[in-house]
């Protein structure tokens, strides 16, 4: 059978990617302490495509994927996607995994346990021989409103906010890491079980704790700005304020660069 | 050219609807005072198909709701059921259209004005001459929690919520209506546009008027029962809590019936 | 601490359901063939309220889904709903769980291996001793239009397509079944992983095989009609047309009822 | 009152956005050729945030969109940005609008006029007095599988494509525009309205130019390559397979630069 994918192109034109998009498939995560995590993640797999190459062989990226009954070690991800070059015989090969990631969290007087649900990303590039590696998190937190609380006789508009960090790191640093960040910047974390007593310390513990969205970010950003690895990153609190049906915002970049690590 | 879809079908079965879905088109929705609202629509048309024809000729239905310059009347929807019913040779005609709708606001305090968005869908169905017809409006709100304001020492969690009402009505009622059943029967309304003075009003009103969505679904139940012209409703009340990744929620139906118009 | 929800309410109004929705959760389902699947699954969980109770203790319903390792016997939903039933002091319970299921599939000329992803919806719910039980498997397959087929002097145009069946069951039907059903009554399955002979093998069998959304409805209908074990069912096929930037759709329900089991 | 976002913040860290998201709201734009469009929009808006200022004005941005009757005109957003870095009070301000726009389609061959809806998305930024200007549009098309073509007897499988331009202009180039380009270098452009003789048309017209997003990618960046005006731009062709549940897809990147216009 004729192989049109490897036909020669005459137009000369190279493809910075090309592959497979919203792939839905169940894969396993390697987690910071070496456990295997099962997951459901939506997956993007492509390699860089030469100027005179008609085509790419889209089934081997799904091959790839399924190869190791499907495991993915983060840490390792430059193996994969060197395994990805050379079944594709690309120069350059990209992966990007979206899952929820699930977070142990104890409630703050009664101690119940529970997991809360936050949203991963992770963007991993080899070209040539250099990886490029980036993690998103989103983190869902509470924010309580300063000026409502200042100018009001009593009470506060609060409501949930997210909490998306995406780093360019030198290692992989635990998703947990970016929860907690988030969570400490927050005027209060988010749970999943909270019994009355837990109920109360967080509403007063959020009152105490009042942030715009702009004092989460320079929060966030001050955090990011003292973690050893971090090459950059982007910063982004919304809020969906409670007295509005539209989100309040604030965004900050960062470059921290290499001193760091 | 042969016209497969009126070839015999042998097959003798008849289907509830055939016809098209998620066509997104500039329409215009004429309101309660008369006037074209311009707006874009997600549709949805079919008919009923006979057991012995093999398809239904899905372009006809474009062409329905190009006519008259793409303007639908509410009000009048029986008519467009009847030419959908002609054109489709069909004994039963639906159609559906979910919108954006935007109702006016003025700030509590210093009354400036604003447009918030519900969410309107209408159901509307001609079997033979029996007109059904339904309308779903989905208001933003503020709830308040009662149990949070009553154990804590000072302020209480309180978050958007979505009040959804669906509702099989005799004649139409206009949306706002079912917008100002929901926003009276919250902690408050939301707001697009609010000055400090509004922020400090609405932040003190909810603090005042604490409801969990149990009560928000009671109170808009109260209120629908005493309506004129509703035969039979479903309310749904969603809070998106703002210490909890998750909703709280609660759903009554209700039969006022024909004694009431 | 006074418990808010367990005032007295003066408006004696029942509530059909209160509970919470939306929770992301690792659980695990277990299959027809005894195996626990991990999947993570978005969940509503709720009981009816009685007229004279301000509230319900939301946080339970987190408990209640967490006891048991997180693990989910589809089989046995009985005993969870009367669990919930138990720990909320409620007449009636509901669950809803939401999650992809991965079925085995085996290309046709190279027997590759993969999975592919269906959508699957569980609705429980146990009214005093009364058990009701409905499933949602949404199947992607082809659809090549026999019109486009037939006036055509070669080609015709083809799309993936979505076959939703809701079925109100007896007993527990396997994923896999309605999957089956829905892939034999369309154009063609889908695949993950095709290498060349399966893809011309795939592409000659759907022109072989051209079905109207309304021809896989009625397949779909056939082969509903005749399987064991169902009370009442709703058919929906949808074709992502490759000609027009809206959907094709289909629509059929059923009552086989109680002579078929 | 007390102005809490007026307050002298200590931290000395700026903030490069600060505004509003998801704002839905009804507003007018401007054309080619000088008609007020209404559309319902998804607006962002922000301005970037001083080292020593704790907050901003978050109401401002409502106030600047409703002014001028909710009329935007894309040729003169400078003049929108202006204004919102003057009543905020900073140096830079963004706006970001996402909108549903109609596109007149008139059939090959029986030519029916209808409207089709590609997406749209303006980002404009004014950093100090320098204008950034950027556009994006998804436009939907087919895609018939050259692979698919040659190796089978007959047919080829085809399906829906979207095409998603992205550009950072010079100067405003009609949507219009992006949309021939998209559908130029397509296997077929789709139809809102096709009768029999159109479909036999476009089915066979299909079959006749079969492409990979490969092809369609190269295709359209030929097409932008020497197009004046444009600055740099992002192209993503993606295949809705109709053989697979996962997208196939092709993205280049590219700078014609200063030297096209």
């Amino acid at each position: 059978m004729k192989d049109v994918q490897n036909q020669y192109d005459e137009r000369n034109i190279s493809l910075n990617e090309v592959g497979i998009k919203d792939l839905v498939y169940p894969i396993e995560i390697k987690d910071a302490e070496g456990n295997w995590i099962p997951t459901r993640a939506t997956i993007s797999a492509s390699v860089g495509l030469g100027p005179h190459q008609k085509g790419t062989h889209m089934s081997r990226f799904v091959e790839v994927i399924q190869d190791n009954d499907r495991q993915v070690d983060i840490r390792n991800i430059r193996n994969l996607l060197k395994t990805m070059q050379d079944h594709l015989e690309a120069e350059n090969s990209f992966l990007d995994l979206k899952f929820d990631y699930f977070v142990h969290k104890t409630s703050p007087v009664t101690n119940n346990e529970s997991l809360i649900n936050v949203g991963v990303e992770v963007q991993a590039a080899l070209l040539g021989n250099d990886l490029q590696f980036q993690v998103t998190v989103a983190t869902p937190v509470t924010t309580l409103c300063p000026c409502s609380k200042e100018i009001s006789d009593y009470s506060a508009h609060n409501q949930r906010a997210l909490v998306t960090i995406t780093a360019d790191t030198h290692k992989f640093i635990p998703f947990e890491k970016y929860v907690e960040i988030s969570e400490q910047s927050a005027s209060s974390p988010l749970y999943t079980l909270l019994k009355r007593p837990d109920e109360k310390y967080v509403t007063e513990y959020a009152y105490d704790h009042p942030k715009f969205v702009e004092d989460v970010c320079r929060e966030v950003k001050q955090r990011m700005d003292v973690l050893p690895g971090i090459r950059s990153y982007s910063i982004q609190v919304e809020s969906q304020e409670s007295i509005h049906n539209h989100q309040a915002y604030a965004r900050v970049i960062g470059h921290p660069g290499e001193e760091n690590h």
